[in-house]
């Protein structure tokens, strides 16, 4: 691939962008919101100018209920050899694109599945599909030549193409991510006019829980209105769920609490089964604390003899007490890692406590 | 405060002894595992010895099931002036000792809002407690100089005593802990027979969302059943929501997405009143990015020029791409500091990106 116009220069499209910019490929950057394109030429992203003649690969990182719409207008001016888009739902888009008539070989559906939310082209990184499965849709009609472009332009966004069917990717996308957003939304909801005497009293699990909902309402209107039916489903299904759990709870005579047992079992057996950062099971991390006086030089100083011992640390978290004027320090390593790296802070003297 | 008794070793009575211990109290410990008491004597927690008389306090650390009991048996034995406990459910504890007839004059009952979910007298932490709240159900029955000597106790481990009635507390714990467990356990439990194929989708939200869902089901058995009938008010509650949700989502010939755009911009609204770690709300904190070589040593650079900077970092966290050799580290710092960090740091030659 040696050329690609990106429609669309948000988060995703500047992020692809990049991605491919990096790696050579010559990209034409298009967006109705000109500042925006504009920013993203700004950062490295490739040139708002026009491209001279048909690109290799054109990429629709616009919202999806306009994916299909903007295809057509695409193909109409010729303006690549093939076509792919980014967005979160596909098979509301192959049916609009069937629909409006677009020329179905050249076109091959996709769903990098990146992002943190952040929206709009500062928000892009050239490495934020690294690692990350893509989602392709090809179909029946899908030209073989279309379908390598799109494959090159995934690996050299660095990620690992996954293939599925339109429907199977949506049901997929409730289950794990529409459907679970909108009840942490929900729950939030449920929260808003909470008095702060009641929520002074929550916990880590709750911050944990209602995280998401604090992303664009927009963005997520967008996401759930084209993916509705399949999201309906998990969200009647889980009501069900809820129901079934109150039932379990007032039957006050039960002799015995093992059906509210059972469940949360199933939940923790649940939870295990839900990849981890990197992808890595949990079960292949540890988590070492050391507890730190509360002074950036004795952070430096840890970090410093972590770098001597060698370890590679995945992630870190910090409790500070201003109180006592200490810190923990959380330090996530590999299950293997982490005897060597106690053994290592040991000998140094530092206080660690293996979790 | 000279003396405590703290009866059961788990990890909340155990950090509870070695707070007090580290004030100068004389802390008595007593399990019916009898292990776990010697385990708690060897951190440092006090003496599995008997004490020579009534202690001034005698702290019930057991399961919310066998409080009742257990206080029963102490009073029996005139083991101490007053007690507490730290049961996470308070009004079926007042109703059980109001039917085994406890002397209530000498009884304040408590909860401390602390622990991370780990168990067993070496998941203890003589900092546990501090700044987080601690709820006080005192009664009409209760004599001042009980109550004083369990705020004496609420002071010496770093904590805030939060004064509510039983009932508003457990209705309390069941919006804002009880309830948001069980529905991220049923989640979880959605997922278990989900195959890799389709779990390999998920992304940072959901890992989120079902985080707690892996914490003991037994522990969690003992606070769902005896807070059972708030648990299922909020449940039952919430199916309503999804139901609801569920209904704006079928309405598939609505002329607006209004409506399903109100509910996320109110569950947008609800987070932002969940407190942060710190009890800081999200809006004083601010992240700052910085773009490191995924090497040690470049991290103890980084905080070693943090350090020289002088601003304190609240949280940290890591996103390694292997594939590029780079690290994002995330620095959560107070707003306010933010820019006096990312000046710092530009003038060191960092890559930094304020979030």
């Amino acid at each position: 691939m040696r050329s690609a116009l990106i429609v669309g220069t948000g988060a995703i499209g500047t992020s692809i962008a990049m991605a491919l910019r990096a790696r050579g490929v010559a990209t034409y950057l298009r967006d109705t919101d000109h500042g925006a394109a504009r920013t993203a030429e700004r950062v490295g992203a490739g040139t708002t100018a026009a491209p001279p003649g048909p690109v290799d690969l054109a990429v629709l990182a616009v919202p999806p209920a306009t994916v299909a719409t903007a295809l057509v207008a695409l193909q109409r001016e010729d303006a690549a050899q093939c076509y792919t888009d980014v967005a979160g739902v596909k098979a509301l888009v192959e049916r609009e694109c069937e629909a409006l008539g677009c020329e179905p070989t050249s076109v091959v559906g996709g769903h990098p599945l990146a992002g943190d939310g952040r929206q709009g082209p500062l928000a892009a990184k050239a490495d934020l599909f690294e690692g990350r499965p893509w989602v392709l849709v090809p179909t029946e009609h899908t030209a073989t030549t279309a379908l390598n472009t799109v494959l090159a332009m995934v690996a050299l966004c660095g990620a690992t193409p996954v293939f599925l069917d339109a429907q199977r990717h949506d049901r997929a996308m409730a289950l794990v991510s529409h459907a679970p957003h909108f009840l942490a939304s929900l729950l939030a909801g449920r929260l808003r006019d909470t008095g702060a005497s009641v929520l002074r009293l929550a916990g880590q699990e709750l911050r944990d829980v209602t995280r998401g909902a604090a992303a664009s309402p927009e963005l997520w209107t967008d996401l759930l209105s084209t993916n509705a039916p399949a999201v309906a489903d998990v969200l009647e299904a889980f009501a069900e769920d809820a129901i079934g759990a109150a039932a379990v709870l007032r039957a006050r005579d039960a002799p015995t609490t093992a059906p509210l047992l059972a469940l949360l079992r199933k939940g923790a057996e649940g939870q295990v089964t839900v990849p981890g950062k990197y992808g890595v099971p949990a079960a292949a991390l540890a988590t070492v604390e050391v507890v730190v006086d509360d002074e950036p030089k004795q952070y430096a100083q840890l970090f410093g003899d972590l770098a001597a011992a060698g370890v590679a640390v995945d992630d870190v978290a910090i409790e500070r007490s201003a109180h006592r004027g200490t810190a923990r320090m959380s330090l996530t390593v590999s299950a293997t890692g982490a005897p060597v790296l106690v053994a290592e802070l040991n000998m140094r003297n530092w206080h660690v406590e293996v979790v």
